[in-house]
């Protein structure tokens, strides 16, 4: 690449407990204060002192009664917008990334709740754009079954614009707060937006005015062709899952040929591939605690939660054999990226559905590595220096300490290496990711 | 009667800069915190100091070019659960009640927001239950007009169901957490609800576990006559808008009468009418601080407000003769105890328009009071006493200058006749409010 590469950028995958299936299980854990704020704030104090770019909260719009006796809500339970809105007031600096999906929501809500989450954190939100994509969840929104993938899609991608206008609803500089004149906004710079198309009709303009970062960052998660296509479109970030160098190189160019395509630069897309990792003082020492949180996994458990990641139930399956062959996975109307990354792991390595199980126990299908803080390192650097990577998504598969390993530990070692920032270049999570402000208002001359 | 009545509660509404129209534009208002966190953390942590029961913020899906012109968007624009969330990470003991809208949410989303509010503030979390009343809102969820004010009310009732449903989804004690054992939940203990009906089809269970109040206190706004059925049958605080002791005894009355057909009884309602204070060291001071920001109101603004309100257009009609005969009122769809109590104030005080745009400039038809710390109490005191309120709905007419008033000096008069805590009971809102636990316990054995 001709273009000058800047640090990396750093996001922390919260959960409660850490990635790893087992994570509450394990003796460093306070299972105890799982819905405890000031554990929260604990953790994201420990990031932002670490400099990180954002913390990150996934979700899910269910939950099985099967899952849940095992630990499922691990995460705690909090919708993560909730938890995002009181951490921004004990935070200064760092990015707040929620996922919301855009199956079960409207439009102006979304918009809304952004806006408001960045004007309280005075420009530290992100948006992760989720379609979601199991029956269960459907179930719970007075439908049976989840709208197949490219539907799903398609209301995405309206709803997004829909999102995108009522942020541009207000163009900057329409507050005016004159209290001499009574004019407390130039409502000359306040628009109708009269959306009308295909799912949504929204006339606004959006009851929140334009936030410090104008638009919150979007961020993407779905590595399928369409949600390639749509990343590139629209994301900022993408979270991404991939098993090795080679595959998350791949990705990587996809993506960032796609984008260009949609006429958007390098730097407009970060890369962000999950990495969970188990770091000890030597090799073996972190192969021991991966071993500890393999032997409290348990494998009922981890089947439930492969069946509902793929959509395909694997109760009764035997354990001991490869994975059999599964139904054309080609057609699946779920998670579609991550089910063909897990079957593909499966036969590459012929692996037994319990060695599978045991494969994924710790990310779900993300990179995992267990090793010293300059392994680690070593595997971000090459990953970040050979194309697959402008930063990661850190997946502690321990939150507490194995987070705390990871900002004691890897982060000064990448900083030594010149890989990653001191200290913060912004207040705004658009600043810290090097993205612009001014998109928005090429936009606004549509309307 | 004869049951024996405890002290008063006082909720704080929480506005950005006041509850007059033109607070925005007095001198001690510092509109430029509009948008910071620290400035609503300031004043609720005052809040919190002077032990009042709660903070509350009402909501409403749509904002119009018009009004935002003088000011409308003065309550910062920022979402209810958004601030309340941020605000329950900075204070211990205080209430948060945020207004959410049955008309334009889900009942799923809803459910498990003000569970995960309830779990981040320890058990302090409020839903006010609205069902909006204006064309305007509908128009940014994809409908031409609201639906009629029955059919908006036919929903909210099942939409609480359904709610309540979801919140007994996890018994108390379903949470195992055994390390051991690799037990979580115990999923006996976690229901589905499989609930299907008119507007809703949801199967459960929450995706959040059991909060700490087990169902956040129900709040209600509506003061129809169906409003006050629905009050009746699920609100455990009733806010209402009330003109004078002989009219909000009346309501009192009805409201307990009605609670009492549903087997509830006086402790389980507490009903809190909304009063706007201006406060002076004398009563002519006080008259002197009302006058100014009668002086800082702009007729075209209260006329736009006026007729957002109660859903005629009133721009264009003769402000210095009596407001003339509208349309049927009784028909009205949008928020109708409002609108008549409006009309029948004008009515009944033979007002011009101007007149009567005055009379709601500071408070929108809620009782507004110029007068010292000690006239204020008595007024309290007076309607505390003679079965019209349980407490008040306090609506400082300045937000900042009008609620230090407040707290400095009415409420410890309030203190100094017994009327008013010196300290919190509780840790939860329900514990605050006297309320009851169990309710919950009794549901669950439906499902
Ligand atoms: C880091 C990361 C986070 C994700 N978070 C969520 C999430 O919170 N909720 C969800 O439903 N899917 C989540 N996904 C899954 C993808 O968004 C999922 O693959 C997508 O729903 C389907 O996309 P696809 O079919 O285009 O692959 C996440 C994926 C990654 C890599
Ligand atoms: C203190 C108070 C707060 C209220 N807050 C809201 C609000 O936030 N949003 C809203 O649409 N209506 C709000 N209302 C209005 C009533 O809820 C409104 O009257 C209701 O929508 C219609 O009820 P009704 O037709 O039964 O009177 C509030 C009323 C009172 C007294």
């Amino acid at each position: 690449m001709a273009e000058l590469k800047k640090g990396m950028h750093l996001n922390l995958f919260l959960t409660s407990m850490g990635h790893h299936e087992a994570a509450w299980r394990h003796p460093s854990s306070d299972i105890g204060r799982i819905h405890d704020i000031n554990y929260y704030r604990e953790i994201v104090q420990k990031a932002e002192a670490a400099k990180l770019d954002s913390i990150f909260l996934a979700d899910r719009y269910s939950v099985s009664k099967q899952a849940v006796k095992y630990g499922e809500l691990g995460g705690g339970g909090i919708e993560p917008l909730t938890l995002l809105s009181a951490l921004a007031a004990v935070t200064e600096k760092i990015g707040l990334i929620a996922t919301v999906s855009t199956s079960f929501n409207e439009p102006f809500n979304v918009a809304r709740r952004f806006s408001s989450l960045d004007h309280i954190s005075k420009g530290r939100a992100g948006w992760n754009v989720i379609t979601s994509g199991t029956d269960e969840e459907a179930l719970n929104f007075n439908i049976e079954r989840i709208p197949p993938h490219a539907e799903r899609y398609s209301r995405a991608k309206e709803f997004i614009e829909v999102a995108i206008k009522l942020w541009d609803s207000w163009e900057e500089g329409a507050l005016v707060k004159d209290k001499a004149s009574g004019i407390y906004a130039d409502n000359d710079k306040v628009h109708e937006i009269h959306h009308k198309s295909n799912y949504f009709s929204v006339k606004g303009p959006l009851n929140s005015s334009r936030s410090p970062q104008g638009h919150p960052v979007i961020v993407q998660a779905g590595s399928s062709k369409t949600g390639i296509d749509f990343a590139a479109q629209y994301a900022e970030a993408i979270f991404t899952a991939q098993q090795s160098l080679t595959e998350a190189k791949g990705f990587y160019q996809a993506l960032k040929a796609k984008a260009l395509e949609y006429g958007r630069s390098q730097n407009e897309t970060i890369i962000l591939p999950g990495i969970c990792p188990i770091i000890g003082k030597t090799e073996a020492e972190a192969k021991e605690k991966e071993a500890m949180l393999h032997e409290l996994t348990n494998t009922e458990y981890s089947l439930i939660q492969l069946s509902n990641r793929i959509g395909i139930d694997l109760t009764g399956y035997p354990l001991d054999e490869p994975l059999p062959k599964l139904p054309d996975i080609s057609n699946i109307q779920g998670h579609k990226s991550r089910t063909q990354l897990i079957v593909s792991l499966a036969e590459k390595e012929h692996l037994s559905l319990r060695e599978l199980l045991l494969r994924l126990a710790g990310g779900r299908g993300h990179f995992t590595i267990a090793g010293t803080a300059v392994q680690v390192a070593d595997e971000l650097e090459l990953w970040f220096k050979n194309g697959a990577a402008d930063g990661f998504n850190i997946m502690p598969q321990l939150m507490s300490e194995g987070f705390d390993d990871f900002i004691q530990l890897v982060v000064p070692e990448l900083q030594r290496r010149g890989l990653f920032r001191t200290d913060y270049e912004s207040d705004t999570l658009r600043g810290n990711l090097g993205l612009s402000f001014s998109k928005s208002d090429e936009k606004i001359q549509n309307y």
